[in-house]
């Protein structure tokens, strides 16, 4: 058996998905109204997911604390109530919800939390996720 | 009995609380993290329900398509992907989610529905509501 | 202080809106798709609130089990994976969420309960619900 | 129009169902397995919902983290991880969850938080809820 | 890392559980309630996953309203406010949850969205799901 | 194509997290308040996927009545409404929800349910899940 333990957090952010390298036009086939200008926002919410063995005198997987701190530190107090276009991660990158994943799973990854990071989740609107998995074999 | 009829729309915006009338100090006390520049954004999910009584002939309440219709036009057309304080109803008032949820149920109000408008509820966030309740008697 | 106590039900049934008295082209634009041929159906989820004193000796507003009793005699084992349009409550009435939630209320509320009952609210779907509360005076 | 606004609170803690004025079957057909000797546990979510007008200059209804703080302190920090029976509200009280209830409406209306508290409401389940209400013109 | 995102559909529909190769006995053995005459219905939440590579230059791992036009096109519009079993895939096929699952999967798998398809999960209660998974290598 | 079949069960019980080998100082650390004396509790919701080939002739990957009965018997029936530490399985572990959630793991896998077992997750809270998946290989 391989165990996991997963934990959610919110943050609340704004956003406007352009893409300087494409047409006015280009940008509206892809994005649509998420390309409107003064940008829109979201309730994002990330499921973290780690695995590993469970400790046979703690019973736990990872300390739940550590992650939290982690996370607190920097995914939340980052991202919370801003403007995701102005964060540095984002200068050269649309901020999409699918780079914002890739963005917080690497955040998350370069911790060191004793077990290892299986994947990142985030939930944009109640019908909508994004996810990055950690690579077999990494 | 009396009986009524709740429908649930959605839209993403972002807002930035900042009222000009206070000071630096005053906004930060006020609105918290909700004052960070550049805003911050939310999927604000608009509960509207009307009441009145049954057609004999339909078993119902409210013609759907009518309501649907009203609030696409009206609210989520108007709001979705939007920045609120861009919006001429918040010129000269700060868009928090008290004074939106009023304003929707102004705008939902002034629709010939052929029943009562109950009230307006705006989800900022899973755990945040804002209510705007018919006055009774009204 | 007034107490209130509320718990919800599931069951799976199946619908057709069609009022006899409708031409075809009225009982579309009253109906829309629920009018189509063959039926649909939906998880219905009901929420029955009653209300009263808490007991002094129990701390309890209502017998649970009594409640869960009638809801299973009355309601849930009556409608669950049924189509309502053959159920006698049906025959001169349209199975709208409308009349159902109605027809609920009157089955709880000729139950002896010890209580009053506040309202039943059925949910047809996460975006809609339907609500029939009790009179005033009654 | 009256403006509401509602914020969600959580906490984890453990309670047994047993009133000493009562016989043991008397204790069991009041509440079943909650009855069991030892005790079990649940998540409890706790709405809270104030009433009142919206200030003109900044648009709200309550400041929100004076409400946080109320909370935190009067009733998360003080139920959460803990056994309910061993609090000195429920010495004389069995801690069902109406009267867990209509503790935490007492807690929280001894704030003054410049608006009226409207009702608390408790959730023991995802289907079950108790909700307490301010009494009318109190 | 790989990327995957994942978009949720709903439509209501009705459904009779009935195998004409099975003796009515046998029928109500595999079935239960499922198999009561006349049929009865669900609200179907559809969720399809997809993964690939991010595009670069636009950030996204699918054109979100490819993948809409192709739901609706070829399962929301199809199986909403339908009866199952009269749909042309259910002739042979009982229409559980399970072939409704793996016929939705085929139907999305066939178009060419630029990604591979990863799974297509139908949600038949809030308590139950169905999945089926690409097959790997293929 | 493989299929899954998931199912959702919830029990309510108490716990309290100490290892006998820690001093009362690394307790407080691996455990938080969920050390605290006297225990708390949850509602734990249960997932349990099985997977396997859908029965050409009934369309279903198991007989949904067998995987309740297994359930009932061996893991909500034996864990609703009790206090965990006093299970015999939590002697000599500490009942962590990594814990419980691989003792229900083990307590399903041993029925015989003609499929496989495929994961079991337990939500503790809202935001927090445990998982335990089948060996690959087993």
């Amino acid at each position: 058996m391989k165990a996991y333990f997963g934990r959610r957090y919110m943050f609340s952010a704004s956003h406007r998905l352009h893409a300087d390298s494409l047409s006015a036009q280009e940008n509206r086939a892809a994005y649509g109204k998420c390309n409107n200008p003064h940008g829109h926002g979201h309730n994002y919410i990330v499921e973290v997911v780690v695995g590993g063995p469970v400790d046979p005198e703690t019973g736990m997987v990872v300390n739940l604390s550590a992650l939290d701190q982690a996370m607190q530190t920097k995914v939340v107090g980052r991202f919370d109530h801003t403007n995701l276009n102005l964060d540095p991660l984002f200068v050269n990158h649309v901020p999409t919800t699918e780079n914002l994943c890739s963005a917080v799973f690497d955040l998350v990854n370069e911790t060191e939390l004793g077990c290892e990071l299986e994947y990142v989740r985030v939930e944009e609107t109640e019908n909508n996720f994004f996810q990055c998995n950690r690579a077999k074999g990494s």
